[in-house]
């Protein structure tokens, strides 16, 4: 069996868009939104980051502009969802979207950064818009919902880890490995580090500032 | 008597951004915000939502950059409400103010897809762009008096109607109905169902989520 | 002594843009935000203001892209504090704090204000850019940590002698005093508006909607 990288880079990108906009979906259903709210909040889980990005960069299309068809497979999937997911699936689907998440977690800050690059971004600011690309979706999801964006509170390693496989993106265009090359090496990186963090159960140090 | 269509459109409109205003009036009057916060609040209610989908779209100038005689007339409402509202008008003021905003609902949406549409957006797109043109305001002054947005959870057709009128606007164009009657079609359309759901005092079912 | 008047201008910026960061680097810690949450809440607070204003006029590049070493500035400053600072050091860092601060509100009112003038806005709609550079950074601040924005609700004269350095900034622009002398005016006017109700201790009147 052949696998081709683009059909596995684009089934990558699937699966961490669902995860993405699930995120958001089980947020809308914890503050108990109606269906506007459910799909405004997994969109935004889905697609914010990479606007914002886009905003900053005033880089257009959007990616939901340009594939309108994602944005029919969010309001299905949003429908769907009300109609089956039931309180006993939460806690589960929160579980199963851990991997992915962190799929996305390190695609979205590698492309993320190559993108900021290639519009010019010194390197500090291209790893920085790469992290928000994949963090932002999540702080605009929990500020609709009323929260302390969770990326910036929960004490996980997640911000930091995009962080890092940024730098591999930048050293990755720096030493010229190729477009492929620097997205995997950086991608690994991301996800890499979030999945050990996942799985060891770090926590970053708290702050004693209350000593 | 003749009936000029602009100057009634253009009466509907300000009808609508007065409604959006004082919706924003009263948020900031029920969070005791200072003057400051009252006009912030008004003006993100009134403006907020064509703004941000200038921003999506890279249009310029601003409704309230192009018409800042707005902009001076938002000041002086803040300024006299704050001079002459008292708490036994509020409750009187956001009853009336339900079918002018109701009016802004139909209007904005079906203006917002329009331009959304001459701008090269795909149709889902653009009904999207309308919608967010007519909730957006609510959703950021909501946001801003640290609520969770009511077009997201209070369960009453808003949004939907929204979404219903900027299809209408999507079938004018594409059957080259003219503008003025694609405008009116559509706004009829949104504002005839926010109409019906306030007067059928209709819901949204309930996400089971939690059974 | 000579002092060279571009060298004053900026250490003022320098120490206005610490201020700045440094009032959301306090309000990430009395949140108990992790390392991630206190960098983004304290550039927010440091950036937030001028991006806003660069979105909206569509300008580009943004200051913290052109001038990245403040953002390793930035960086090295939250890391600092969050080894250093400990909680008796809250109270007078925000305390000793408020003078820089009334800099900043001055002189990002000021040359707010100008840049928006430069963009061809009109004088109400320049004005109100000025205020959001100098005031929407600790707005995003209030938002992300989840509270309404102090510069909303504090009755604190605040916005409203950005506001009034902003019309001096206008009548400098218009009357052609010149790009420095109009800046040093405008800031003059706003700071020293700030320092005045700071030390006589001004509140604005509340709005007697509750009576």
């Amino acid at each position: 069996m052949v696998l081709n990288p683009d059909a596995l880079l684009n089934a990558a990108e699937a699966l961490a868009t669902l995860a993405f906009a699930l995120s958001g979906l089980l947020a809308a259903a914890r503050k108990r939104l109606d269906v506007v709210g459910v799909i405004a909040v997994a969109g935004l889980a889905a697609f914010g980051g990479g606007t914002l990005r886009d905003v900053l960069l005033d880089r257009r299309p959007f990616y939901w502009v340009e594939h309108s068809d994602w944005v029919w497979a969010l309001l299905a999937l949003c429908v769907l969802a009300m109609l089956f997911l039931r309180a006993r699936h939460l806690v589960v689907t929160a579980r199963a979207m851990q991997w992915p998440d962190a799929v996305g977690l390190g695609l979205f800050s590698a492309s993320g950064t190559q993108i900021a690059l290639v519009y010019g971004m010194p390197p500090l600011i291209a790893v920085l818009m790469g992290c928000m690309t994949a963090i932002c979706g999540g702080v605009l999801r929990d500020i609709v919902c009323n929260e302390i964006p969770s990326a910036f509170h929960d004490h996980r390693p997640y911000a930091l880890c995009a962080f890092a496989g940024g730098w591999v993106a930048v050293a990755g265009v720096r030493f010229a490995w190729g477009e492929e090359a620097t997205l995997l090496a950086a991608t690994a990186t991301a996800t890499g580090l979030r999945a050990l963090a996942l799985w060891r159960d770090y926590e970053l140090p708290p702050w004693r500032v209350t000593d």
